[in-house]
Formats: C-alpha cells, sequence, structure tokens
C-alpha cells in the first residue's frame, strides 16, 4: 500500500465538522476543520489512521436539516460518510496492527472506534479503495437497485442517468452483462467518450448540450423499457415520455434537485404512470445489506472476468475534503470520487 | 327483470358517435345520436337488446384523440364502453333467446354480434347490471388494483381517493376486510358520510373543502403506507407527503387530469418516491384479465357473507348515455354509474 504503519497515535485528530445548513451549492465555509483529542482505546476498540474518505451525492440530503430517511447531521456535527483505515493500535483481538478495515466514521483523519463497527479488508483481494466504491456502497447500490428494481431482460432498453458516476457507470456495465442495449447520459461530452469507448455503452449523450426528446428518440428507437435514475428534474421528465408499457425505473438519486433552495414544480408524471403501466420505485440501499456478500462476490468475478472495470478520481489531502466534496455535486469526477488522506 | 323478450329484432338500431374530440369536460355535443340498420345475424351471432350501459371514468381518456393504451377512439366511431344485453335473436347454440350477456359494444341500443364475443350471465347468481360494477371491470380494478398492487397488510393504513365511486368504495371495503385502518377522500359531505356510514370506512374527507394536510394528519396519525390513486393532481401530492416509508401507491386513475387542456405542473414526487422507498404502479385492470374469475368468486362470497355491499346510480333512458357520462366526470354519482336502457 505504500504507507508505513506508525506505531503510535497522534494525541488529536482533525475533524470537518457541519458549520451551517448549506443554502443552494454547498460552500467550503459551510463546514469547519477543527480537533479533537483522540482519547486511548478502551477493551474492544481500535485507533484508525484514515486512508480514503468517501464523498457522495446522498451526503447532500443528510445536510438539509430536515429528517429523510435518517436524522439530519446538525450544525457542530462531524460529517457522515463512509471511510476506508488501518489501524494503528487494537485493543481487540479480531484486528491486528497494519490492518485494514472500511466504516462509517465520517471525515477524520484518525478515530477511535469499536472493532465491532467495521469490517476488516483483504488488500489481496482488491485494492482497499475499493470498499468505497465498486465493492462498497456504490457497487452494492448499482447491483441491487438495478438487478432488483429494474429486474431487466435481454434485448431490453436501459437508461441511466449519471452514468459516468460511481454507480451509473457500473449499472450500464451490469445492464450489458445482461444482454441490454444501455444508453448513458451524462455531463460532458468526455463522460460520453469514457463510457462508450471504455465501458461499452451502446449509446448516450451531454445532457448540458443536447435534445434530451431528440436524443432519445433516436438512441432508444424500442422505446426504454427500464430507467435507473441519479438526476431527476427535466431530463427524467423527457425520459418518463419514452418508457415503454410495463417500464421499470429505479429511483436512485436526485442529484438535480439536491441544491435548489425550494423544489422545482414539473410536469406531473403519474397520468405515464398510469397509461404505461410504470412501476416506479425508490431505495436507500442498506435494505439490501443483508445481502451485500452475494453482490460482493459476484462484482469481484466481473471483474475478474474482464466483464465490468471501475474509475476512480482520487483527490489528495484530508484538507480538500469539502472541495472534493463539492466538485462531485458538481459533476466534475468521472468514476467514484475519493479523498485520499 | 320485468323486462319482456320481443320476438323480433328492429330494423334499426341507434348508436352514440363521437362527433369531437372533446376540449375540457365533454359536453353533449361532442357525441351524436344516430341510427344505424340492424343487419341479420349469420351463424354464431345474436341479435343484443342493450339492458344496461356502463360509463367508466377511463372513457375520458379513450377520446382524446390521442394512443394511451389502446387506440383512441375516432371522431365518427360508435363510443366504445361496456353493455349488458339480452338475447332476442340467436344463431349460436351456446346462448337462447332472452339469456343475459355482458360485452364491449359500447353505446349501442341493439348490437349484432358474435356470441363468442360475450359472456353469458346467470341472473339467479347476481343481478345483471353487476357485470358492469361490482362483479365486472370497476370490481376487478378495485380487486387487483388494491391487493397485488398495494400488497396491504393488516393493521396498515390505507387511503382512497375517489372513495364513493364504483371503484374507491370497493377498495375501501376491502381494505377493511383485509384488517386496515381506511380513510376516504370524496367530493361532498353525503358522500363522506355515506362510505364512513354505511360502507364501514374509519374516516374520510371531502377535498372541495378541507385542507388536505391538516385532515390526512389528523386521520392518518400513523402516515399513510397503502394509497389507491383515482384522482391526481393536488390531492395526491398531499397523499405523498404522509406516506410511510416502504409505501405503495396503486395508481388507478388520474381523473383530475383528464378534462385539463394542456397539462398542469405539479410539485416534483420523485424526491419523496426515494427517501421513503415508495413502489407507486400504474396498471390496467385487463392485465389481469386471466385471474377475473377468482376475483368474481371471492366478490360474491363477500356480498353473501355480508361483507361488502354496492350501490347503483343508474339513469334511465338510451338517449342521457352522454349527459350521465358527464355527471359521473363531475362525480354527481355514488356507486357505480349505469344507464338502463
Amino acid at each position: 500500500m505504500g504507507m508505513s504503519v506508525p506505531s503510535q497515535a497522534p494525541a488529536i485528530a482533525r475533524q470537518f465538522r457541519l458549520a451551517a445548513v448549506p443554502v443552494g451549492l454547498p460552500k467550503e465555509s459551510d463546514f469547519t476543520l477543527g480537533q479533537a483529542p483522540l482519547v486511548a482505546p478502551q477493551p474492544g476498540e481500535v485507533v484508525l489512521r484514515t486512508a480514503f474518505l468517501s464523498v457522495d451525492p446522498y451526503m447532500r440530503g443528510r445536510i438539509t436539516g430536515i429528517r429523510t430517511y435518517a436524522d439530519p447531521v446538525k450544525v457542530g456535527d462531524v460529517m457522515v460518510g463512509g471511510a476506508v483505515g488501518q489501524v494503528i493500535e487494537s485493543r481487540d483481538p479480531a484486528l491486528q496492527l497494519g490492518d485494514f478495515v472500511s466504516g462509517y466514521w465520517g471525515w477524520q483523519d484518525y478515530v477511535v472506534t469499536s472493532a465491532r463497527a467495521v469490517q476488516k479488508l483483504d488488500p489481496k483481494i482488491a485494492p482497499v479503495s475499493t470498499a468505497l466504491g465498486v465493492l462498497g456502497m456504490p457497487g452494492m447500490t448499482a447491483y441491487f437497485g438495478f438487478l432488483e428494481i429494474c429486474q431487466p431482460k435481454p434485448g431490453e432498453t436501459v437508461v441511466v442517468s449519471g452514468a459516468a458516476g460511481a454507480v451509473g457507470s457500473l449499472v450500464g456495465q451490469i445492464a450489458k452483462i445482461q444482454g441490454c442495449r444501455v444508453v448513458g447520459i451524462a455531463g460532458s461530452d468526455e463522460k460520453i467518450r469514457h463510457i462508450v469507448d471504455d465501458l461499452g455503452f451502446d449509446g448516450g449523450f451531454n445532457y448540458k448540450t443536447s435534445d434530451y426528446a431528440a436524443q432519445l428518440k433516436e438512441l432508444c428507437p424500442k422505446g426504454i423499457d427500464c430507467y435507473f435514475d441519479n438526476v431527476g428534474g427535466a431530463l427524467t421528465d423527457a425520459v418518463f415520455l419514452w418508457m415503454n408499457p410495463f417500464g421499470r425505473v429505479s429511483v436512485c438519486g436526485q442529484i438535480s434537485q439536491y441544491n435548489l433552495p425550494k423544489p422545482e414544480p414539473g410536469p406531473r408524471l403519474l397520468p405515464y404512470v398510469l397509461t404505461r403501466q410504470l412501476k416506479v420505485e425508490g431505495f436507500i440501499v442498506t435494505r439490501f445489506q443483508y445481502r451485500y456478500p452475494q453482490a460482493i462476490g459476484q462484482i469481484s468475478r466481473w471483474i475478474q472476468e474482464g466483464k465490468l472495470s471501475y474509475r476512480e478520481h482520487i483527490v489528495q489531502g484530508f484538507e480538500n475534503t469539502p472541495h472534493a466534496f463539492i466538485d462531485m455535486l458538481e459533476g466534475k469526477n468521472t468514476g467514484k470520487m475519493l479523498v485520499q488522506v
């Protein structure tokens, strides 16, 4: 891994805390970098040095001050999020010095935590950063959110929004493995080139420069059977018009709506849901948690077989975490956005 | 039945044809009453005298000039719809003079049709008019659209819009049989009295005079698990805000939207679908056609056991069919609206 294992924990940890509930697109000043003493671990606890932090779209929904599927992060709280770290002190027999683990300790460079709250990783199987991406929450989201909710059949047409992101790029590849025609929507020509040339999507378009309806009509001549939506808004409105009878819509994200100060109105979609007999379902990936091992096994095999690839967009430096988060919300990443601490 | 069986068919039949694609709420002048010669039946055919015609909300969607789940009724075509009639001449051994049948011959007072295109009814089991209501399309819609799509569990809270109509009144009663708490929404105080006092709903409110949010909060203190939607629009927007995690929405109708000259915008609902992990599904009842006998048997038993009752709103006179249709679209009926010819 190229990292030495320090023999001792520092006296203090750095933490990013929520300074203000963001209005619109978050600003770096919505977070403050603070310090906290790193207390000595109790029996059953470990001290971790953070190696990678994850920044993900869902985090925007956690800092609105409003309860959704979970209590909000309050002003003054340490920012939440998935992380990978290395054990630098252990008072639990299950974890040894130097072991890598993943967990949910948020934006902190060191942390003392229960050994039971983290999962041990095997760096021989895959780079440990993948526990935050293709073999972690985004991978689970793509696997279950697409296969379980869309129930794709070979030959069907699948559209994915946010197609170059951590989740969308995997959904499109899984859809290809299932024998579907796959069209991706993303926010730059380079992203479209990437998903078509590198990931094997059948087509795609840059929503920032395209007529949605014209592109969908051209790229989906048989209509759309499955739509995996990361984005929402006007793009999704256009997709609904091309859904086939008995189409399935997996509502994974609505990133276009997250930074709006007020909800924006749109055309009512239920008349289409009715006449085309669509099934539209939202999900939070944790509902599938008991089946994660199955998905990790299957995705690992697809990677080994060369059927599925993944890309990581790694930002260096703990202090750049808020900036990376904001860049991710603006779609500046291709693949999984990570911070290497 | 109080009807004698005439020994001979008339020379002509009366028919209502679509005169114009309605703009907004249909007018009587959107239909013309015409005549057509009643040709002699061929082998395998029967001559029917219409006893009852059905007027239903879905018919508004069939006369928009636009293909939805079926080709539209075109200007000049005989208006479609379910009907019950009596055989007055038969050239098929399966049907005898005086037999009652149901079929889909539309707004005609007499018709010559293939015996295979109609279903024989047994007037001893139930009044023949029920083949257009509780034991017909509306009954099937309530039974499958609620049980299959909402998958209700005992103790859950169910909300039904259009609760005093042919479908909604049955959905609420079926939900009570399943052990649910049931709240109905309808368009008059008398309808609310009817569904609560006569049909056993736990509560309800008149959407024309109520604050939706306040009523839903009061009547659904544990939130809403299942929503059976006949109406759509602002009422449905309000219901979505009270849906519980893993709630199910059965999109049966959107009658508030059918007469709008232009689609109206509304708040985007997908963010709620996402964070509450809702499942929203539209359906056209014919997808369950192969299972109708099961539902007819079950509903008949519930009626015999006194667990389910139904009401018919019968308008007299073939010539009043367009008027009855318009009244039904305006919600002037309680229970199933029928025309007795």
